[in-house]
C-alpha cells in the first residue's frame, strides 16, 4: 500500500486537497485538464485509497453487461445476484448497449458510488480505466473475456476449447467428415477459442479444415438462420453444423427446415450454452453445457475476496464445459 | 407535505433525535421495540422526509423481481436499464426467490440507500411497508401487478383481459370449439384476467366454459408439458389450447408430439409474451405480443416525476396487447 498522502499529490498537481479529494470520489465539479493533471500524479505515485472509510456504496456490486439480451444474461445475473446475497450485497446492473468498453461517465459513476467491485460481462476495460480503479482500491473481475487480458486482471471463464473439442469430436464420432461451423463474434475470445477447438478435432481425424464452411456469425437466430442458408447453399453442403450458441442453432434448425432438410436426418446440429429453451425446441439440441450460473457466483465471491485485501492464488479460473446429447445430432444418412 | 419535525417525533416517542434520525436512514443499530415505536409515531404524524438532504442513493432506481427466469425478465430490465440511462439513473437489482413479498431485510437495506424510486415487478409490498417507503418519500411503482392494488399504488400492466379475449376469438374464428386453457399462476393477477378473456369470448360464442379443460399452471415449459399433457388424455380432448405463456406453448407444442399429435395439424396453441425465441419454435408460435420493454420504460419514468414531486393525472396504465398470428394455429381438421 501506498504512503503518499493526497497532500502530496496536491501539492505536486499544484491544486489543493479538496480538489484532489473530489477527483477521487469522482465528482463533476472539476475541471477535465484538471482531472486529468490529478489522475496523472495519482498513478505516478501508485496511490492507493485506503478502504477505512467505505460509503454506503461497498455494499454494492456493479455488474456491467456488453449486451443485455437473451436467457444467457438471466443465467449469469442469477449467479451474482446468489453470491451477492450470501455476502449481503446489492447489485447495480448497467448495460453497455453492445459496446465492449464502457464509456467514462459510466466509470464516473462508479467512481462516485464507490461500490465493493465491479464485474464487467464479455467487456473490459481500457488501461486507463483500469488504473481508475486500482487508485480507488475498487477491484474488478472479467467474465467470459472479450479480448486478451493482460496479466494481473481477474477473470472467470469457461472451457471454450474443450467445448469446441468436444462438440466436434461428437460429430466426428457419428460419422460426420464434412462438418461446417458458425462462430461467434470474432471479436469475442470465446468465439476464437472454440474455433480452435473445432480445428483441433478435425486435426486429430486428419480431415482439413475447408475454410468455405466456416462462417463469422454473432450470438442470434437472425445470425444462424442468415449463415446457415449460405452453408446449406454451398455446393457439397455440410451435413453436419457446430452453431455457435443455442439461438444460432435454433436459426439453424429453421434455415435447414426452409431448404426442405430435416433435422437431424439430413443436418446434425451441436449448440453452445445448455440455456433451459435448448431441451424445450424441436429437436431437442445437442448442446455444449457452460456452467454459467456458476461462472458468476465464482467471479462474484473473487470480487468479495479482493475487497477483503486478499491475494487469490489462482486469479484466473475456468470452470469445466461438457457436451449433451439430445435429438439434433445423428448419423449421416 | 407533514410539518412534524424530527424533535416532535422524538419526543412523543420517548428517544433521541438521533434516534429517530437513524431509523429513518434505515441503520441497524436500533433496537427493534423502539424502531417500531418510532415507526408508530412517524406514522402517526403522516411524517415525510423532505427530498433536499438527498444522498448518492438518488441516482439509484430499485428494481425487484419477484422471479428471475427467462428472457422474461430480460426485456423488463431493458426496458428499466433505457430508461435510467435517459434519466442519469443506474438500476439495483433484486430478486425474491420466488416470494410475491420483500422480506424486512431487503426493504432495510432501500430504506439505506434511499433510492430515487423502487419499481416492483410481479410483486408487491404490505401496507407496513409501503408506510415505510412513504415516510421516506420514497416512491414506488408497480410492474404486472400480482395481486389487486390499494387505491393509490401507481402500477403499470397491460391489457391481459383484452389478450385472452383475442386469443380465444382467433381460435374461434377458426372454427375451433373445443378450445382448452392452461394459465399462469392462479395468485398472479395477469392469469386471472387472462382467463376472464378467454371466458368472454367463448361466451360471445354461446359456448359454456368446460372446468375440465381449464388447467391452473406455471409460467414454465415443464408446466406447459405437464398440463398439456393432462389435456390431451382428457377423453374428448380440445382441438385448441390458450397457453399462459410463450414457455408454457413450447411445453405444450412436445406434449402433443409426444402424444403424436401434430401442431397445428391436431392442436392449435396460442402463446403469450412474443418472447424473441417465439418466432424461432418449430412451428413459430402464434402468441399474444405484451410489451414488456415499453411497460418497463413507462414505469421508470413514472417514478421518477412521482421523485419530482409530480402528481400522476395517470396513476394506473395499461399498454396494448397484440395478437401475432404465425403457425401455432389453423382450423381444426
Amino acid at each position: 500500500m501506498s504512503t503518499t498522502t493526497i497532500a502530496t499529490i496536491a501539492e505536486e498537481a499544484g491544486v489543493s486537497v479538496p480538489t484532489v479529494s473530489k477527483v477521487l470520489n469522482g465528482r463533476p465539479d472539476v475541471a477535465q485538464a484538471t482531472r486529468q493533471r490529478v489522475e496523472q500524479v495519482l498513478e505516478k505515485h501508485q496511490y492507493r485509497r485506503r478502504n477505512t472509510s467505505r460509503s454506503a456504496g461497498s455494499r454494492l456490486v456493479d455488474l456491467v453487461f456488453h449486451e443485455l439480451d437473451s436467457a444467457w444474461a438471466v443465467e449469469i445475473i442469477r449467479g451474482v445476484e446468489r453470491a451477492a446475497h450470501e455476502n449481503g450485497l446489492n447489485v447495480v446492473l448497467s448495460e453497455l448497449a453492445g459496446a465492449h468498453r464502457p464509456r467514462q461517465t459510466w466509470l464516473d459513476g462508479v467512481i462516485a458510488r464507490r461500490p465493493l467491485g465491479v464485474i464487467l460481462v464479455l467487456s473490459d476495460l481500457d488501461p486507463g480505466q483500469r488504473r481508475q480503479l486500482e487508485t480507488r482500491n475498487i477491484p474488478f473481475v472479467v467474465v467470459d473475456t472479450a479480448g486478451e487480458l493482460p496479466a494481473g486482471v481477474h477473470a472467470v471463464g469457461s472451457a471454450n476449447w474443450n467445448g469446441g473439442l468436444v462438440a466436434t469430436r461428437h460429430l466426428l464420432e457419428l460419422g460426420h467428415r464434412r462438418i461446417g461451423v458458425i462462430t461467434g463474434p470474432p471479436d469475442v475470445m470465446c468465439s476464437r477459442q472454440r474455433l480452435d477447438g473445432y480445428r483441433a478435432a478435425l486435426d486429430e481425424a486428419a480431415i482439413p479444415v475447408d475454410p468455405t464452411i466456416v462462417r463469422d456469425g454473432r450470438f442470434s437466430a437472425e445470425s444462424g438462420y442468415d449463415r446457415g442458408l449460405q452453408l446449406l447453399d454451398t455446393p457439397d453442403r455440410p451435413t453436419a453444423i457446430f452453431a455457435g450458441n443455442d439461438l444460432q442453432a435454433m436459426g439453424l434448425v429453421r434455415a435447414a427446415r426452409d431448404r426442405g432438410l430435416s433435422v437431424p436426418g439430413d443436418l446434425s446440429i451441436v449448440g453452445y450454452d445448455d440455456l433451459s429453451v435448448a431441451s424445450w425446441t424441436t429437436p431437442r439440441l445437442t448442446t455444449v453445457r457452460q456452467p454459467l450460473v456458476d461462472m458468476a457466483h465464482v467471479a462474484t465471491t473473487m470480487l468479495v475476496r479482493l475487497a477483503a485485501g486478499e491475494t487469490l492464488t489462482m486469479p484466473r479460473i475456468d470452470l469445466a464445459t461438457e457436451l449433451v446429447v439430445r435429438e439434433s445430432t445423428a448419423p449421416p444418412t
